[in-house]
């Protein structure tokens, strides 16, 4: 554990909510650096959550401690939890959101099971106040996890949908939209390395034709869309100026083919 | 005073504003521990900026200083104040709002009126940048009070509305609504209590009549209204997975209505 | 350097941009304090992100490093720079925005071109990530600006609109709008100070006149527009308790004439 602790939510930022957590992490930890990532996932969002943690994680320092509490169900049986995977610890409520950012790495993970950690009279719908604040804070500041919880707990396991490569061409989704509008997409840039040439294929997104891979969005004139290999390593497609999702009509979940020509 | 200092405004966070707050607290106290608890209070909503500070600052050390800023009136004759209560300081322009923070606990009020701790020819639009931060900032960092301002400043107060009891049921009001859309009341948990089972009273708000209060979102079919005592102690409506405010069509100062069925 | 460095972005806060930045910072150099001015510059907007940093630079102690990624162009050929100006430094693309900030006072400027201190393999579309934390976290821990690139380089140059002063009148430009709908102008205070008395002019913005200059919102009636000296020290038109904005019809750009009554 480094001292860090991350935090991402659905709590917007106009509520006490996420302010009442920062101090329930001061008191218990007051030497614990905190960082956020973000409190706009929208509400209950499971993929949205664990697409921004794990993008994100991947550049904090091995065994930062990352609170994430998306959860559409609090109050009902999911189980709170400690997780250890790719050398960083999450802390949240087990609702597939963790199994999504381990994508079958190994995986250690703890049920919080130590009410003594906890505030005392927890309430029923924000846990995050109450259990996983003081709970990240300690573990960030040190505190062995099976202090904190019992090993050997098995995460509820969700799976991005896979792009599907073949001869023919590629099937893939677009995973999550950003705020700039941006359509980021599960294929990964590795499926389009094989191709001989940039221009040897047709890309087919709701009602739009792109013929090739770009480099940046400054390849096309403002206004035209363009696909291009994104910073998470996947197609995007966006719209250089402008927001794709808006015009283009496209959002999360939407199919993306890709025609190899030949 | 602890060195903390949360920061709690009306800014928005798309300006300057917190930004130059901000740099002006570094520049006075370096070594205080800036913590946001919401740019986000809906502009010169001193009910909102009451709720959100009241209910984030009880989870904060005591001896924290919270500045505060919701301010309809800038520039108007309001008093600029340091207040005490409930062991927590509190810096910013009386206009009531540190009134509905204190609810008739103890408070120790002093005027803002020593500018020789300000910025230099304070703006008559941007007091939270020109007097509040430096103010807070040295408070935080350990300035006494009475070097900041004079005792004996009487308070603006407001009050709360209050949920009324008697022996046929319970008038309380929506007096905050989330991020989520959910509805918060002013009615107690306690004064729910006495009802010897949980299914012998009728909750109306607006067209919607609630016949029980469950545990948590999720006790209900998702789409559905439900009752629960929320994480401030009192009673709040909710849709499960979805948003009250706008699926109910209720919005803050509607009334709740609470029947016992004897 | 000062170990200070503040952030602004138009990467919102709904992604894993700000978080992955932030990371970064704290790999390269975790002794540096980060301070968030704003990530809500819309995007693309140079102007917006210019006027935003500059007006709270100037409340930051000298040395401090500002990141500012406002980035239309990510990808084209614009140069990543350090800027040294008015006792701050500035790391970011050359697109014109830090031009407006130095406004014609000296300027030192380095080409970022040691791909040695960026992460490895940059993206072409998350400069801010790969190239900009990596250089700016540097900087403000100590490396001097000639280790992390060349000096030498002529910033590409923008001006602001500037109002037009002569006897019979001013004609001025708003040139940001903030959270609030306030509308913001470029014209000076000391434009205003000739004028004998304060009744003795009238301001022209869209379909409104505004007959004087007032100290503060609040001498107005609610609802009704008021002009008075802003917080940035040039005329503003804003709606006491309302949003000038909308109100008014009035956006960025729009033209504010000042005629003098003798």
């Amino acid at each position: 554990m480094t001292g860090l602790l991350t935090l991402t939510t659905d709590y917007g930022t106009q509520d006490q909510y996420v302010g009442a957590l920062k101090g329930v992490v001061i008191q218990t930890a007051p030497e614990v650096r905190m960082v956020d990532i973000s409190h706009g996932i929208p509400p209950g969002d499971i993929l949205a959550g664990a697409w921004v943690v794990r993008e994100a994680s991947r550049y904090y320092p091995g065994g930062t401690v990352h609170l994430v509490v998306v959860d559409p169900g609090v109050g009902s049986e999911r189980t709170p939890v400690i997780v250890h995977t790719k050398d960083q610890w999450f802390v949240g409520p087990d609702n597939g959101l963790f199994s999504l950012i381990s994508e079958g790495s190994p995986v250690e993970a703890f049920t919080i099971d130590r009410p003594e950690h906890w505030l005392a009279n927890p309430s029923s719908t924000f846990h995050g106040r109450d259990i996983f604040a003081p709970v990240a804070a300690l573990l960030a500041s040190g505190t062995p996890p099976d202090t904190l919880g019992s090993a050997g707990h098995e995460l509820v396991t969700y799976r991005w949908a896979e792009a599907i490569l073949d001869r023919d061409g590629i099937r893939g989704w677009v995973v999550h939209v950003d705020h700039y509008g941006n359509l980021i997409s599960n294929v990964p840039a590795s499926y389009l390395n094989g191709i001989a040439s940039a221009e040897s294929l047709k890309i087919y997104v709701g009602n739009t034709i792109i013929a090739r891979v770009h480099n940046a969005f400054s390849d096309v004139e403002e206004g035209d869309p363009v696909a291009y290999i994104g910073s998470s390593g996947t197609l995007e497609v966006a719209v250089n100026r402008g927001n794709a999702q808006e015009l283009l009509g496209i959002s999360k979940g939407a199919q993306i083919t890709i025609v190899f020509q030949r």
